[in-house]
């Protein structure tokens, strides 16, 4: 128990249970989710706790009090249920990427494909570059140990290995090869707004590359025009 | 009549009817079936009694009632409707694989395309290992005699000649060439959730395979770590 | 006029109306149709009548009323709107074709496809020899002449061109090249029964020309054990 | 202000607006948007107003009175909100192409694509050629200095100069290279019709490109024949 009923800690845990099945419900209506498949976490920064969908449970019947809380090493700190078995990729990514507040898993069907094709998504147009700047990458396959071994974490040792020379912020997304895409944000709210949008992408690229299989993909200086106009201090879209 | 109003054997029978229906319904809720297409059976083990679709009827019609019941030669047992036509199909995957309680054929879009192609659907990634442990395989076609002779019937045992060195348990699900899918499972209501899976990782394999024709698919040790992950002793995912 | 109100010869002219314009509606209803796009009509061959969709009415406004009723040479004997631009192609395929009761023509995405590419759907599987006993044919390009001159009367002579050797109730459906299918039938709902048939298998036989460039097809022997099974009088298939 | 509460003014600018309102709901109802991508504009050419989409409100929110306008060198005229980022393209359009009374930019799927891959959509058959006399074009890339200057304004000049030697009114849409479509017409609403048919044509194309790699599309007499039954003062398509 880790805040008594009624206090700032245990509102702060209703706060981030509703906000994880919230985002794990806009899931199934977006069409991402087959079943049971897919899963989205957030995290508490302050306090170093996440909460995570259950392993297994129907998007239908599930509750905020469904959700599991852990801290940091994957021990459950509140919550009745088993979380989802890809809890310590989720937990890796937090640790190593320390700006992102939300992670999300789907087997969503275009961005699988691309996956299972050991294909990095190229940026072939200012749809994806107003999202992530550059091709969206994918990991090596794991050896045979990494696999036999402690596999969902090296899941997500192998997305930070690929990611040693890019920054998560700038490419929020990662095709793990054989698997599927994980994406973050800054809020799991955010985080599954990129995962819509990358399956968005990688449909439309699939068409682009039967298209035109040559295609290299955008110059540098329209993936950069895009990408700031709703990134950084100089962004210009929208109202704020 | 094989059980008195009232009786338990008529109940038992009620429950085997009320659950074949469901089982069909849900073809339809989940897209898998256009008019009167696809058809759902399940069997009462203990009694031999089997349970299926009856031919050519409306799905939006289609009462409990409807369901007709026959003995594992075919005879029809009870109800007033002509099973069917598939239904000597499911009554040779009954007695030759032992552990299924439930069969379903459908035309669905993606995985008859790929029946159509003659092409068995490789292991391209997590979400097919996660269901079959090893590619979904494709029957030779039929000999021109086996067509013009007991057709649905030598459908089940090219089926079954394909199984010869396959768990059927393990790839609950089969391609017949320049026709459709088989899938089985537990129960009815599996087979149907086999069903669904399949047609979505035939649409993503054909995805895949457009990206990267050469894909070998994934390696043993990852189909194994997904398929053991969900099925056998040792299984972790979900709640049980 | 062609019958006094309350007379037989009006309440037939409303049955015909009733069931073309419910035909027209199917379209709409099975997403074979936007816009405007598409039309049916149907015959009474004992009067020598047909009703057809009138031209650019949108489907959602459209009444039974609005059914425009011609003579066979296309003059308009009841109704008060333009009938659809492609009347003339209906009228050639009636008096070629003198068992249809029923034409549809529409520019349903996956048959469209395959019209606009000039080739001919392939017998891939069995879903096909279910409709069609054999390829759906695709006809010759017009010539200039044709096109400039009477261009709608010469799309259905083109069409019969190409069935000079076929029967039209074993393949009822045709691919004008580069422009769309044209289906017909028994009666107004069964030719819309086929138009979305082909939209499913022109789909599905897209997905297996791209997996199997080389496939030929199913065997003669598949063909008729199929076709036949659903039709003429060996059929075995539904309950009567 | 530009109109007195009550006014004729006020009253032609709230009709501007509700216009652009519904001509931008018209494509979410038709599936072209994703989240807040795409706008539509319309103008008051009389007047020489334009009213647009602003920017990054969510479709479910917007109001008519949300609808920004501005005059022709995009000075807000009248307005709370910040006008959607693309309005300098929409400016030059309605600049350059005198007969034009709405604008619409989507990054719909199948279009944005053709958009990607750089190619032109061909005219592969009548459904094309009833909306578009002729290929549907695809601008040159811009140069890394038309990027990084007035960015917005120059992919309107890069449309014109690829209209330099088309009519406008008779291909009323255009690929703007790896980036998305823009469709016009006289009115924002038939703008968005264009819109949705070039979706639709794209997909089309997009089948029979693979379906047949080497299709020149259809004859110029075809075209012509397609394009003026709808079009001009010889069109017979329709009531009117």
């Amino acid at each position: 128990m880790i805040g008594l009923p009624g206090t700032k800690g245990e509102r702060q845990l209703e706060d981030l249970r509703r906000e994880v099945l919230e985002a794990n419900l806009e899931l199934v209506a977006r069409g991402l989710v087959l079943y049971t498949f897919g899963n989205v976490s957030g995290i508490d920064r302050r306090r170093g706790l996440v909460g995570i969908k259950p392993s297994g449970v129907p998007y239908e019947r599930m509750k905020a009090s469904d959700i599991v809380i852990t801290d940091l090493e994957g021990r459950i700190v509140d919550g009745e249920m088993r979380p989802s078995s890809d809890l310590k990729t989720h937990l890796v990514l937090y640790k190593e990427f320390s700006d992102i507040g939300g992670v999300v898993h789907t087997h969503s069907m275009f961005a699988t494909g691309w996956a299972q094709a050991g294909r990095p998504i190229p940026a072939f147009g200012t749809t994806h570059a107003d999202y992530f700047h550059g091709p969206v990458p994918v990991t090596e396959a794991l050896t045979d140990e990494e696999i036999q071994g402690d596999y969902v974490l090296n899941t997500g040792v192998a997305i930070c290995r690929r990611f040693r020379t890019l920054d998560p912020m700038a490419t929020p997304a990662v095709l793990v090869a054989g698997h599927a895409p994980f994406c973050w944000g800054a809020t799991p709210d955010e985080a599954v707004h990129t995962a819509v949008v990358l399956e968005f992408v990688a449909q439309m690229a699939a068409l682009t590359a039967t298209l035109n299989p040559e295609n290299p993909g955008v110059s540098q200086a329209l993936l950069d025009r895009h990408y700031f106009r709703k990134h950084g201090a100089a962004a210009t879209y929208g109202q704020n």
